[in-house]
């Protein structure tokens, strides 16, 4: 082994005869330099409505605009940011748009940015308590702050012996809360039992929980996806949930795990907490409860009644980057029982060893999640909470809901259009009616029997046609869901800049591909 | 269901009368507070000194600090600012300190906090190529420039029909792999088998890898942490890999997954990868290289041999936020076969899909993770590796092996002390010596037959002693480890400030509270 030691006689390398000693933190450069990313960033908010929301460039395009290989020796941040703006931004789609309708939006705030500064800044890893005091009490204070805007029962907070972490995302929030229910059956019952273990989620759940609960070891065949239907709006049904137990119970299988939703990502639909968390106790099973996108709704007083029934639960997460204003990541999880994932994930090597751990009167925030390092996310949740305050930040949850509202209502107004299904937040699903795509048609075939079937498979074609015609203008970006068998296209509004001229705006791209597409309505025929 | 839907009526908060509407945006506050942080932070470089590096503050001392609540409405920039320099500053442990000498330090540099301004700024998510296409190309291409720095075998890189990504750290590194290991093999086994895999490490691999393999549902008693020993320097002995598999074998047992490490945390001990890698593949098993700390310095050819026999192993790991300034998190990962983690961790949803990742052209990051939502990191290591260049690297970590050189000179000068563990990069593993503790000790019995241990003992107590006395004075911090019985102190050179003033100064605090605890050296006190 004597021969890899380190060779410390190594000569340092040399330009023109001189070795090269940097300071990559030299205080005049950094300031220099941050004010200018902090102008360049400023610029790209000023134009974000002159790029492509969705990038227009082609699969490969920046090996073609960048060199193979690192250079050897440094470059100036001119030529960096130089670079950005002529290659790396027009490969952006543009999340911070305000004419970015797709998926749910992460959204972004100056505190939010301003809390990524200071915890790039600082650089501390609170993975314990002793490395970093601040960075684990302000999580657990801000927790606390954000636990209470949004009336989780005490339980969940640590003021009620439960308590708040922030994780990455929802996957990992799952895969902790998961991990930690499965532990405590399989404690109980043996190892071996990991192969009859079933969790349960909707055909609506978000496919982090299916990728969570894989990871966690669930047999694939294991993992139940329950049909849902237009009659309960595509909420997960207790009747059906508590059928799909008791068959596996009589199959000799074990009920572990249900993952509810509160906003599901197609179409936000909500699964009924209190009568599933009703049957999910009576087989002992741990209930997730997963508001990604529409947690951030229930600091609103006339929200909160979508998660009524959360005190049931065992766990509770939402994305604090998607509809609070907090840059990913901040997913925010609060579980009842943290001792539960602290068994599960806990390592305790001599090398972390410390006098504040071992007094068990701290927490040590490693314990509650996947990895052992972390960053210091608390700041930025923490900045965001302060500087908008309760009162801002529901009001920027309402005007979104008005947005929505005001989206819906134009579609209702152009007959060629449906709202397909009820709105629940800011979220609007809506479609070319299948009437308008059957008279569009040239297929004069007669399907006997599958009229309806064939009405809507073509008017499903139709309607991804008008949506890639939308997003490759580059004006809009939307994007789409598929539930019972309809195609619909997602409106959604969250953008941290979206006004209401944006919404309007994005209306009229609709209307316009709609009419080269299909024609204008009736009521604009008559009036030419 | 009905009762559900959204309240887009409820009227607005409203201050004095007027309804509260914010832009959290806003571009000349956007400007402001931006420049108003860069110089903040700059401001606490240039004090970074002043601090206690050990955060001296109480468990609880923040609650003290601040209200139980998150405030009703908005407060400036200016207030939040002043608690972070009043209550939060106080309770960190300064990891970007030159003083720390802790852990293996997280290195900041102005290229990576920039990096983390942009990719704040964008807050793009590069889940798959369409919803941002430079987050993935951008990434793809650094990350062939790092393989390529590394001297990685050709068929890790993209290049090569491997390929690499980013995640946040080592143990999502170990779960990707892992989990991608465990489907290849249960998807011909069946899922039952589950039970019978067994994952291998030795007891100085990284608790990340504990976590990762109960996270992936290896039963914990089939997870091994061979013991090494002083006559391998504490790396793991391919012979007793090899016996341990065989008795596994025999027991009805499958070799899944070996995590070897280049660089442990205890001491910087190197596994040998070559040979291990042999007895791994004559098992069909997969081989994760985890050199989290040690793999930064392989961008130097003379440390390079440190990873020699990497063409034999699966997958390769290491973070560019500890040696390489990149800021946490960037944990950089290789893999020879990319599609057997897809095949693990992709999910294919309606509402995500699109005809670039139809077309099999591009890459989906998502299904390189453990979530789906994914920040632009690659931005931050596209700017360290372009700001400083190939040569400025190489020497950073030169120089960094060289003062720790010179603290293990300063120690070998002072009699009292003893460098334990020859040493491979710029962690310098010492103590005061067992004699030293022995005549220091008041305990007069004989403990036959035990002596030698006896001492250790005393010796471990007086060296954990001597630790907390340095880090409770403030001046430096440091941390401990305990190998082969014997407790050592940890002086790793890593921070991105370090010069050789902190290291003679660092060893200065190390004498002054020996001297107190145990009296002077002998020369000293032969010169007073």
């Amino acid at each position: 082994m004597e021969s890899l030691r380190c060779d410390c006689e190594h000569p340092l390398e040399t330009v023109a005869g001189n070795e090269i000693v940097m300071n990559p933190l030299d205080l005049g450069e950094f300031r220099r330099q941050g004010h200018m990313v902090v102008d360049f960033l400023a610029d790209y908010y000023k134009n974000i409505e002159e790029y492509p929301v969705l990038s227009q460039v082609e699969p490969g395009y920046l090996s073609k605009c960048l060199p193979s290989s690192a250079p050897h020796d440094g470059e100036p941040m001119e030529a960096m940011l130089d670079d950005v703006r002529r290659h790396i931004v027009p490969g952006l789609t543009h999340w911070q748009s305000p004419n970015f309708f797709a998926y749910f939006q992460i959204s972004s705030s100056t505190a939010a940015i301003l809390g990524e500064m200071l915890c790039a800044g600082y650089n501390v890893v609170g993975l314990n308590w002793v490395s970093s005091p601040a960075a684990t009490e302000l999580e657990s204070l801000v927790m606390d702050w954000l636990g209470k805007m949004l009336d989780l029962p005490r339980p969940f907070l640590f003021s009620g012996n439960g308590g708040g972490v922030i994780e990455g995302n929802t996957a990992e929030a799952i895969i902790c809360t998961l991990t930690a229910a499965r532990d405590r059956v399989l404690r109980r019952a043996g190892h071996d039992s990991i192969t009859k273990l079933v969790v349960y989620g909707s055909d609506q759940t978000h496919c982090s929980f299916l990728k969570a609960a894989r990871i966690a070891g669930i047999d694939p065949q294991n993992i139940r996806a329950l049909k849902t239907t237009k009659s309960t709006l595509f909420g997960l049904s207790p009747d059906s949930l508590r059928k799909a137990i008791c068959l596996d119970i009589d199959a000799g299988l074990i009920p572990l795990y249900l993952c509810a939703t509160v906003g599901t990502t197609s179409i936000t639909a909500v699964d009924p907490l209190a009568p599933l968390c009703k049957v999910a106790s009576e087989f002992d099973m741990w209930v997730h409860v997963d508001a990604a996108y529409a947690g951030a709704s229930c600091i609103c007083p006339e929200f909160r009644k979508f998660i009524n029934g959360i005190e049931l639960a065992d766990s509770f997460s939402f994305n604090a980057h998607k509809w609070l204003l907090t840059s990913l990541d901040c997913c925010c999880l609060w579980v009842k029982d943290p001792n539960a994932i602290v068994k599960s994930l806990s390592t305790d090597p001599e090398y972390l060893k410390n006098e504040a751990s071992e007094s068990k009167q701290v927490v040590d925030y490693k314990d509650w999640q996947v990895s052992v390092s972390r960053r210091f996310r608390a700041l930025k949740l923490w900045l965001v909470l302060r500087s908008y305050g309760v009162h801002n930040l529901r009001n920027h949850i309402r005007i979104h809901c008005r947005l929505a509202k005001l989206f819906e209502e134009l579609v209702g107004e152009d007959g060629r259009f449906e709202v397909v299904f009820p709105r629940n937040f800011a979220l609007v699903c809506f479609r070319i009616r299948p009437s308008v795509a059957t008279s569009m048609s040239n297929v004069h075939t007669v399907h006997e029997g599958d009229g309806e079937a064939w009405k809507s498979n073509e008017a499903n074609k139709l309607n991804a046609q008008l949506l890639h015609a939308i997003n490759t203008s580059g004006r809009v970006f939307m994007t789409h869901a598929v539930i019972g068998g309809v195609y619909v296209l997602r409106f959604a509004v969250g953008a941290t800049l979206v006004r209401e001229r944006h919404v309007t705006m994005a209306w009229k791209v609709v209307q316009e591909h709609a009419n080269s597409l299909f024609g204008m309505p009736r009521s604009e025929q008559h009036a030419t």
